[in-house]
């Protein structure tokens, strides 16, 4: 008979857990029947030993097994999901899936997206920015709107990985969040109850992610590679820069506003580049055509207005006002708004990612804790980005919030979040690598 | 603010907590407000990480101010205690305080002890195999009787360091107990808190022990001594073999019969030697006189009968039957009693002492759970130990217990524990290292 100290014991003396270890650990944090002090007590000498690749692989089916699976099959044609690992001004998902859905190949995006947590945001808050917009459907309302315009982003209402649930909270407080089996079967785990049949992974690597470093992304991307891969899902990563925020907006309706931007094939050069690589890679996975077409086929969604069709039909369908996508001025501006100036000259050498996302938040544009409030407008646009050279007392950003006070707050972040110097900063690239795929 | 999320971090990144973070972890522990999963979340990180000797003995001054603290002040000499970090057969309890008295030297022994878990004996079972005697007594009585008599032995009823029952508690389930400094602050937070002046310590290493390897133990008990003398407690510690079992009998009345054997002088020798070797240390420690001038006197107990007498004049006061002391056969034999003999000429190779406990516990002699009954008659005579060539069919232990199928199931465990060898076994050490003391 398996009994959890023996496993903790197993792993604390830097053994790997064999299959009926794991399930035994996952069927025991699902039932409630392994007390919390023997999970943090595994999760903390999982942290020090590490899994093997293959631990993990078998450690995130178990994940996914915890609770129920979404049952797609009723889509007509090949599912595809697509997930960040969290970012600031990351609105790639209300881009990249109008964009895939617009190639009109036979290729579904049914995809389950979350809510924003501290300095990140989540598709969910910038969806819920459009009017009307409901982001809870049922099943069959999920799969019809699937079924009919190609694309559905909902949130993630359904049972999935409830184990990673109480894994996560659990971590959450016991500083074993930054551990890379953790976080690999954390999210793979969600992936795999979801359905899709392929999944291409955006993993986010600098001062605004949760990987800052170039070696912790490519060890995270190979994992979550060999993780989807071995449940048999096609299974893309892109380790993309989070040095500097994606795009000029970050806010849920100025995200929104900068996505019809991009769709409409106006929008920031970066961005852009970043979608369309998803967006190929996604089709590639699809084995849709070869990768060089794929680029081509999701590049013209832009310039044909395909892919803003998309989405707007897509808002309709979900009961949100489609005339905001054809006309964003609809959405309006916030109360008060104030002008941050370069206090010198110089380049700007660098803008801390995460600190923005933080007086975003303070703006309201972000929750402090899971049920606060959001307000939709409030934000950042940049108007200058990494490298540019600026002249004291030029515009570099506006802020959008609802109240001085909070103007304030925010603004005494931002402007410690922008670095100005003499010396002309390193052109970083967008995209770092492709595991699984094709750049 | 101090965050108890900041401290697991701190510990696991590798860093000393400084004693403000000791204090609250603590203090978090002993009002309940630091969840369970955190405290386990730290414990184990401690297991990886360690702690410097200063932040132990930090930690265990924590632990010990964590609750009551006995006040010994109306005793009117030097207090001395002693503690064993548990083995099989280890009556010396028994013995050095008597003897340590009996020197009459203004040197008190006022001890609070355990009962026995698992395959380890406890001095307050053994006690209590006395008929009559109370070893719950209050602080009056305790005080009254130390004072009287020189010593007296009483169970740990005081609420001494709370927060080590439940990061023991924790400890137990979560595979941290075998970690250096967890082990050393827990019991020496409990020596301090039991307010003695000086305390001797008998380090047990080998199979019987807690400790297997001398390199173990030597951590162990330079810690402890690190503890203690930082705390202001002169503090000695002896490393002993625990890979026989202590003397020749294991059980509870058993082992009181064989202490009065040593009180009498004619015990077996390299128990003898060791309780000379304790009571020396202790009195050297309480500064009565030099080491040999100390080994003189405790020898003297023995001959002259005043340590016997001591121990009748203990029990006596606590209510027991001193008759006892004088005439163990009024102790009496178990009901069921079984010889085991050699299979085949040999050596006795050697003895799996932890199995002998266990072999002990199974005749009656032990706890299987906290609140298991004792059969105080019930366990194990040797006739032959390690080194002794027998000749096949030669008697080599009685067993002692109430039902044949105790006997049945004590036999085996015992028959596996006991190695018979064409070698001869290379002699160990009785005594291996002193720190802080002399041998």
């Amino acid at each position: 008979m398996l009994r959890m100290y023996d496993i903790i014991q197993k792993k604390q003396e830097g053994n790997s857990l064999n299959e009926d270890e794991l399930n035994f650990f996952i069927t025991g944090v699902t039932d409630g029947s392994i007390p919390d002090y023997q999970i943090s007590a595994l999760l903390m000498a999982i942290f020090f030993r590490g899994m093997t690749d293959e631990e993990t692989v078998m450690f995130t089916e178990c994940i996914a097994d915890s609770g129920e699976k979404a049952d797609l099959s009723s889509i007509k044609g090949k599912k595809l999901d697509k997930h960040s690992t969290g970012g600031v001004g990351d609105k790639t998902s209300l881009i990249v899936a109008p964009m895939v859905a617009a190639v009109n190949k036979g290729v579904y995006v049914a995809k389950m997206s979350g809510r924003g947590l501290g300095h990140t945001g989540g598709t969910i808050d910038k969806l819920e920015s459009i009017p009307g917009l409901k982001t809870e459907q049922c099943r069959e309302d999920f799969i019809r709107i699937v079924n009919e315009t190609g694309l559905c982003i909902i949130g993630q209402n359904c049972n999935f990985a409830p184990a990673d649930k109480k894994l996560y909270a659990l971590r959450d407080v016991t500083a074993t969040v930054n551990c890379m089996p953790l976080i690999a079967s954390s999210v793979m785990s969600k992936k795999l109850a979801a359905g899709s049949d392929c999944i291409v992974l955006d993993v986010k690597c600098g001062s605004g992610a949760f990987v800052k470093t170039l070696e912790e992304a490519t060890k995270l991307a190979e994992l979550m590679v060999k993780i989807g891969t071995g449940a048999g899902k096609k299974t893309i990563a892109l380790i993309t820069n989070m040095d500097i925020p994606l795009g000029r907006n970050v806010g849920n309706s100025l995200e929104v506003i900068e996505a019809i931007d991009v769709l409409n094939g106006n929008g920031d050069k970066n961005l852009t580049e970043i979608c369309i690589t998803l967006a190929a890679n996604m089709l590639y996975a699809a084995k849709v055509a070869s990768y060089d077409k794929c680029v081509e086929m999701v590049t013209q969604t832009l310039h044909d207005g395909s892919a803003k069709k998309k989405l707007a039909d897509m808002v309709e369908s979900m009961g949100g006002k489609s005339e905001y996508i054809y006309n964003p001025t609809l959405f309006g501006e916030s109360k008060v708004s104030a002008l941050l100036a370069a206090y010198r000259d110089g380049y700007i050498y660098e803008i801390d990612t995460e600190l923005v996302g933080k007086a975003a938040a303070e703006l309201g544009a972000g929750r402090v804790t899971k049920d606060s409030p959001i307000d939709y407008k409030a934000g950042i646009i940049f108007h200058k980005t990494v490298g540019d050279y600026i002249k004291e007392g030029e515009v570099l950003a506006t802020i959008y919030t609802s109240k001085i006070s909070k103007a304030q707050n925010g603004m005494e972040l931002l402007f410690k979040a922008i670095n100005i110097s003499d010396n002309q900063p390193k052109v970083k690239n967008l995209i770092y690598k492709t595991f699984g795929g094709q750049v």
